[in-house]
This record gives C-alpha cells, sequence and structure tokens, in this order.
C-alpha cells in the first residue's frame, strides 16, 4: 500500500520519443515486461549509473555502448536483473541489443539495455528476441503509461510525472517514468527512471542537468539503505522542438528547462519512497543550520536510517532520545549539542539540545499520527541545508523482506 | 530470548576490588540499581566513551575526574540515563559524588558517575544519594552477580566474564560486568562494561589496552546500527597483586595479560549481541582479502547493517544477491566483483563473484537455519582481514521497538 495518492497523471507527449511493449513472459506471465524507447535521429542521451561494485552486465554493456555510437533505442525488461552473471550475462545482453539492431538497421551499439529483477540468472534473450517486433511494432508517443507498467517489478503502481515549461514562448516537455519500491527490493535489483524533453540539448550539458537532477531527487531518497546493482537513471533529450535550444548552462533557458527536470526527477522519486516496501509513513528529512551539505546530508541519512527511529516513526512514538543519539553519532565533526534543535512538522520537540519545555508526548504522538511527516533538524552552526525522503520501518517490511524467496 | 546460553560464569574475585549494590527505586521498582565499585587506593583507571555528541552529563563529569584525581569509586545507576539533561543533570551526578566523597572521606573528583536507562530526564540524585549508605555497607570482593544485575535496564540476563592467567608462575585474574542489549535499547542509553584485573599495570599502558581490547570488542559488534549517548568501557588494574607488574607494552607480561583481558572483552561483547532485541541468529561476519583492516570492516559493517540480509538471516534465507549488492556497495575503491567470494560456514556461495556452481538453495537454507552463523567473504585483493559479530531483524525487533514506549 502506498502513502498518499500516486495518480497516474496527464503525460504530455514527447515529439521525437515512440515507446512499445511486449510480454516475453520472463517471470510474471501476466504483464508486459519489455520496453523499447525509440529515440529521434540526433537525440542528446545522459545517463547516471549505479556505483556497485557488483554492476550488472546490461549496465556495463550501457555505459559502453553510449560512448560508441549514437543512442538510437533503449531496451529494458523487468523479471531479470542479469546482474552477477558474468559472460553469459554479457552475451545475452548483446545479443538483445543486436536483435533489434537486425530489426531496425540500426547499429548493436546503438541499443542501451536495462534489466531489472532478480540477481544471479542470466537474462533469458531468446525470449525477449521472439517479442521484440511485436514491441517495436506498437511504438507511439502515447504508449507512456503501458511503458510504465512494463518496467515495474514488485511496485504496487506505475510511476509517471510530467512538466511543462514555456521558454521564449515555446512550450517545453519533460515526461518520465520510474520504477523501483525499494532502494533495492528482496533480491530485486532495483531503480530504474527515464524521463525525456523534447528541448534540444546539447549532450555535454544534458549530463551534467542528468547528474545534478539525479543528485536533488534519486540520490535524496532511503527506504533501507540499500543500494543496487541495476540502478540507472536516464535524461534524453529528442530535439524535435528546435526552438528551445540548450547549449550553456549558465543560460535562463538552462535554469527554466532544470527546473521542470527537476521536478519531474523529484516526483518520480517520491512516488518510489511512497510505494517503498511495507512503508506507511512518508517522511522528509530536513537539516539546516550546517557548516555546508554534506554534514546536512550526513545527519539527514543518519535519522533516515536509524531502525530505532524507523520503527518509532511506525509506531507515531516522538522518541526525540532516538532522533538525538542519531544526529550525534553522524559524522559531523564538533557538533555542539546544545546549539542543536528539532521538529517534528511545527512542534519543537528539542530546543538547544534538550526537549523543548512545552513539549508533551500528547502533542509528539499528534504529529506523529499524520502520514505525512516533516523531521527537521537545525544543528545551529552555518547556513547550510539539505533534505531527503525516506518511509518507516513497518512489521511488513520484515514480512516482505522476509518472506519473498518462500 | 538470548541465541544460545549465557550461563552466569564462575568469576575469580579480584583483590582491591569491592562491589556494593542498593535498590534507589528510580525506574524498576523490584530490582537493585545501584551499583558502587570500590578501589584498592593505587588503582589504575582506563576508560573508553561514547564518541556521540549528545554525550550525557555523566560521561562528560566521568571524563573531567578522571583526569583531576585518583579514582576511589565507581558508582553506576540503572534507570536513567541522565542524558541531554544540561545543567541540572551535570548536578544531579556532581551531587551524587559528592555524597560518596561524604560519606567515604574519598574526593568528589575521585568518584566516576555512570548511568544508564531513559533519555532526556534528569537523575533523581536524592534518590540514589538516600541508599548509598546501603550499598557502601554491603561493599564485598563477591558481590560480582548482583552488581551484573544491578547495571541491567532490559537485559534479559546479567553478563559477566572471567579468565585466570599464568603470568611468570604468579595467577593474574580479570573478571568483567557488562550490560546492553543493543548497541541502543530503545530510548535506553545503552551499553556499558566494567573489567578488573588484580595485576599492576601503569596507567598509559592501561589505557592503551583498554581501547586494544574495546576495538576487538565492543567496537566490533552491532545490532542495528545505533550507539547511545552513554556508552563506557573501563578497565580498571587493582594492583594488588604485586607479582605481576605490567610497565612495558612490548613485554611477555604484557601479551599475556592482554589475551585474557581480549578474552573477557570479547565474551562480554558476544553476550550483548546473544541478547540483542529480538535476535534468533548470533552472526560472525569475517572479511578476508583485503588490502586493509579499514576496508574489510566496512565491508563486514554494511554486510552486517543492512535490513535485507538482517531480515533474510531471521527467515534462514541464504540470499547471495543481497550480499553482493551489499559488498559491492562497501566504500571500497577499485573493488574487482569477479575476484569476491562468500561463503556461509563452509558452503560457497559465491566463487569468482557469481553464483557457486556446487550450490543449492537447499544447501544454503540448510547452513542458514542454524543459530550460530559464520558469514565469510574474500575480497581477493590482499592478506587483510577482520570480523565483526551481529544478529538478524525479528519480527520482535519491530515489535520491541515499536512498542516500547505505548
Amino acid at each position: 500500500m502506498a502513502v498518499g495518492k500516486i495518480e497516474w497523471p496527464h503525460i504530455h507527449t514527447i515529439s521525437g520519443i515512440e515507446l512499445g511493449v511486449a510480454n516475453a513472459r520472463i517471470k510474471n506471465k501476466e504483464r508486459n515486461d519489455v520496453l523499447v524507447l525509440k529515440l529521434r535521429e540526433g537525440s542528446s542521451v545522459a545517463g547516471v549509473f549505479t556505483q556497485n561494485a557488483f554492476c550488472a552486465e546490461p549496465v556495463k554493456l550501457c555505459k559502453k555502448h553510449i560512448l560508441e555510437a549514437n543512442t538510437r533505442f533503449l531496451l529494458i525488461n523487468s523479471g531479470n536483473a542479469n546482474a552477477c552473471t558474468g559472460k553469459p550475462g554479457e552475451f545475452a545482453a548483446l545479443a538483445c541489443c543486436q536483435a533489434i539492431a537486425k530489426d531496425t538497421g540500426a547499429d548493436a551499439e546503438a541499443v542501451l539495455p536495462f534489466s531489472t529483477g532478480v540477481i544471479g540468472e542470466v537474462l533469458p534473450a531468446q525470449k525477449i528476441i521472439d517479442v521484440l517486433p511485436q514491441a517495436l511494432n506498437n511504438l507511439s508517443e502515447n504508449n507512456w503509461q503501458a511503458a510504465a507498467q512494463a518496467i515495474m517489478t514488485t511496485d504496487t503502481l506505475p510511476k509517471g510525472a510530467s512538466k511543462q515549461v514555456d521558454i521564449n514562448g515555446h512550450i517545453c516537455n519533460v515526461s518520465g517514468i520510474a520504477k523501483g519500491a525499494g532502494m533495492i527490493r528482496p533480491n530485486m535489483a532495483t531503480m530504474l527512471a527515464f524521463v525525456c524533453t523534447d528541448a534540444v540539448v546539447e549532450p555535454s550539458i544534458l549530463q551534467i542537468m542528468c547528474k545534478r537532477a539525479a543528485d536533488a531527487s534519486f540520490n535524496r531518497i532511503t527506504i533501507d539503505g540499500d543500494t543496487s546493482t541495476n540502478d540507472a537513471c536516464m535524461l534524453i533529450a529528442s530535439g524535435a522542438n528546435e526552438d528551445v535550444n540548450i547549449d550553456r548552462i549558465d543560460s535562463r533557458e538552462y535554469q527554466l528547462l532544470e527546473a521542470a527536470i527537476f521536478q519531474v526527477f523529484q516526483e518520480l522519486a517520491q512516488y518510489i519512497v511512497r510505494d517503498g516496501e511495507g512503508a506507511t509513513k512518508f517522511v522528509e528529512v530536513y537539516v539546516e543550520g550546517g557548516t555546508n551539505q554534506k554534514e546536512c546530508l550526513s545527519v539527514a541519512y543518519e535519522i533516515a536510517h536509524s531502525p530505532l527511529i524507523k520503527t518509532a516513526l511506525f509506531a507515531s512514538d516522538a522518541n526525540w532520545g532516538r532522533i538525538v543519539a542519531a544526529i550525534g553519532r553522524a559524522p559531523v565533526t564538533e557538533l555542539e549539542s546544545e546549539k542543536v534543535s528539532v521538529w517534528i512538522n511545527d512542534l519543537p520537540i528539542v530546543v538547544c539540545g534538550g526537549r523543548a519545555e512545552s513539549y508533551t508526548d500528547e502533542a509528539g504522538q499528534k504529529e506523529m499520527r499524520k502520514s505525512e511527516l516533516l523531521i527537521r533538524v537545525d544543528l545551529g552552526r552555518g547556513s547550510a541545508s539539505d533534505k531527503i525522503w525516506t518511509t518507516d520501518l513497518s512489521h511488513e517490511y520484515v514480512k516482505i523482506n522476509a518472506e519473498y524467496r518462500t
């Protein structure tokens, strides 16, 4: 059960981006599990990938192909992550790229492969190859919802977001889909996001934009602190909208487009948290008053990763002792505890390192019972701030993860 | 329910160390909650303390007193941590030290205060002061078990360990007690350990020994990654056994005594894990083949802190995908996944970065069902190794921590 509403939004089509789906019956027999994105010739492609040393075979191939040719196709499958599968896994991923190349006349290097699903089993390439003609046949600019559904694994809902932005009188569109219901699902290799715009964006600029947007969104969420072997986040600029041309990072046009892209990335990232495993709360952890962003983030993650705080969130218990203990053990040098304050939503719970005088357990519990929460911390030592989004730790989380393979 | 047996062992008395207990009815009315350790004049005292910035008032005072006078008394209470209590908390801790000083003629600075229990409430000093004469009255070298019971909070069992070592034909004794059932108990400020020997040990040498022993024991356990505001670990040498005099770190005598002290520290540390919140498994994570100990430890902690691995341990699921994902995201530069191997007990599950050919889920599950487990990782890049001890993450953990205050 997701926290709050994850409604499928109106998705603005992106001229130059077509989506096609098919069912290769890799794991779930009932649902499409193959997605092909066809990109307009001349599209710019940027991506950020998992930092995990056990990076999956398709991720390795994807990083190689992106350097070798102008990308024309993205091929995504769910149900199998093709991770930790070595040479056989590499050949399987390559075979799928070659099959698209053969069917379309593109180079194999112009195809980027992505996989999500169970770790440690070689991708059943032939199953995918057999249904590729079908996916290529139903390519359409209107297939966004079907695309979001095809990349789901244990997500309970498809996730999409879309914005329009007026740049010098020209409407520019940004639309994206994502999947993932934990930084890593049980034995699932997990997060994928594909965001497209019709603007013309120079590739090196697009890469900067992609990295910055991912840092402000997918790199600011945590469900269980686990990161996967297959995480990838792609930003594509089809260039079909030739009136909007972004070729300088210090331009007003860049800022306008980036703002829309940040919004789409953040909405998708927050949907992933809301659909987190066993989640009953959606929590923003906002840390201000730091000397730099890094220390704000380290405090935020210390709070968001504490099993004791996560269980207190689940229990709607404003257990401030657990929060100050987490702040205190974050790697912040010379933190002065007597300058630290903490709020739940607008309720002060810790002032100057001790319990707020006005605080009562009843008032704390009232705030904690809300399904959407803000934990705000002031470190009292500077002007930097940062924020992340997370969930609670429920009985359901243990149940899902303990029983997944049984 | 503790994992494996935590039996109360035979404790060798330490000449020069007397223990007295009393019931100040701070929180639990049924059980003693005050412990006084009286040290022989001339004892050496060493300690390591929590690194948490929200370090409790008694910890601050303890660090101050230890520099100002030769310690003659340790005063420990359970039921109240006196953490995040500011000046009033400091005065309360000091008042208790002064009361012992008045009753015994010692300086107040010769008394070290320790507290464990609920965070955020000022220590009820008068309650403690009222029962101090009783604790001082029953001081005895034979009170070790009563002492271990007096410092328990939510521990299910008292924890003690004791060794004898022959140093140049003289029997030297090492005995200790500890409390803690999580790095931090729900709203509890937690781990305390007091280990004593009758040897003569020069204070600066004792401090080195204490730090090294704590690093090899209490700093190698993790239940939930949370560290508390009150953690303290003290090593005391009464010097009553004048035949054993340790004044050089490079001596055979030092090595013999340190070995016994390491054993006592490690047994106490492992008891804390075995008595961990909701624990059903006792797990050693051993990482070898690293270029240095630091990277071995970082991999071990990444495994031990992963909620996904901990729930798989609870479910007896040899979920190797979760283990490699954890190894892969540890902060180890240029880890080559294809050189990594993993065993559960003696069963190979990952060889050269992929699933071991001989591996079957049945064989994996058979090993995982055992209540005492070894997860062994070979990083294949060097000769360093290190190990830590941890537990699983069970329904009971969520229950205990979600329901503690309700």
